[in-house]
């Protein structure tokens, strides 16, 4: 298990825990306090562009529309494109997209066709892994692109819904867990 | 007029036109070519976060979606805390909700109750000013919440489409302009 350190401790204090969001039994790790506190939300793009600097990455690819938040920031630090991940009908030009399931029903992202070359090295961000579906989905549309996942990076973990499991391919890093 | 600076003509150089989407007869400007730029992305945030480094801002603003990738990317930069304005259901607190009229039905949009405070000082941002609709809606959030809007800032305006009329009553820039 990973010890806690101080950046995570705090970032852990900053979460607001709502109760029954958005169903019953569901308790949401709510980011919006933790992102409204300036510093600490620098602090937190500063340790993931120090993740990457060694890295020789080409572009970040942020998920819609919580992912956009973390990965924008780190790309426009580390002076690294942003490429968006999105919902279906938003991107304009030619896209791939992939379809995935959710508890009920199904949903899909797609990517915009060039926006990657083939061989470029890139990280995947997001703000919280937790079935993984999202993530697994995002991986295939940058595999049918040609270009290489460094890393699936994320805020934080719901480590009891396993979605680590549907990533298992890639290098994972979450910088906190909810176990 | 504006007199058009290097980094307008670069900026334009990067979007690209898509014709008939999203729907036939609408020409969309595509930003993600642009974004996918690092150091075109990084020198525009650099713009837009020496623009408000005098001014005493409490927190950015940004709409959902695209206003996150710029709107969080200026924060992190200032290390200013950021707050997202959503689509109806995203947020996971007590919200204020606006409802505005689209060009066929409405929409709405909605802040966290506590994430302003009164009388702090905000900037507002979205990547295009359309017909307002949305930024409109964004201010009358922010100003139930007692916060004084320094600017709305856009990357870009479509200003035959006259969405600068919505806000009148606020400072409003954008970088460059399609007419």
């Amino acid at each position: 298990m990973k010890k806690s350190n101080p950046l995570e401790t705090r970032v852990k204090s900053k979460i607001r825990e709502i109760p029954d969001f958005p169903k019953p039994g569901i308790n949401f790790y709510d980011i919006t306090t933790l992102l409204a506190d300036g510093e600490i939300f620098t602090e937190i793009i500063n340790h993931f562009a120090k993740r990457f600097e060694d890295q020789k990455i080409d572009k970040i690819i942020g998920i819609e529309s919580r992912g956009f938040i973390f990965a924008a920031a780190i790309a426009s630090k580390m002076s690294i494109g942003f490429i968006p991940v999105r919902k279906p009908g938003k991107l304009p030009y030619k896209v791939e997209k992939v379809d995935y399931d959710l508890e009920y029903g199904s949903d899909s992202l797609e990517i915009h066709q060039d926006a990657l070359e083939k061989g470029s090295r890139v990280v995947i961000v997001d703000d919280v892994l937790a079935t993984g579906g999202t993530a697994k989905a995002t991986c295939e549309l940058v595999s049918k692109l040609g270009a290489n996942i460094v890393e699936v990076t994320f805020l934080s973990e719901l480590s009891f819904l396993k979605g680590r499991q549907k990533i298992q391919d890639y290098s994972v890093y979450t910088l906190i867990s909810y176990s």
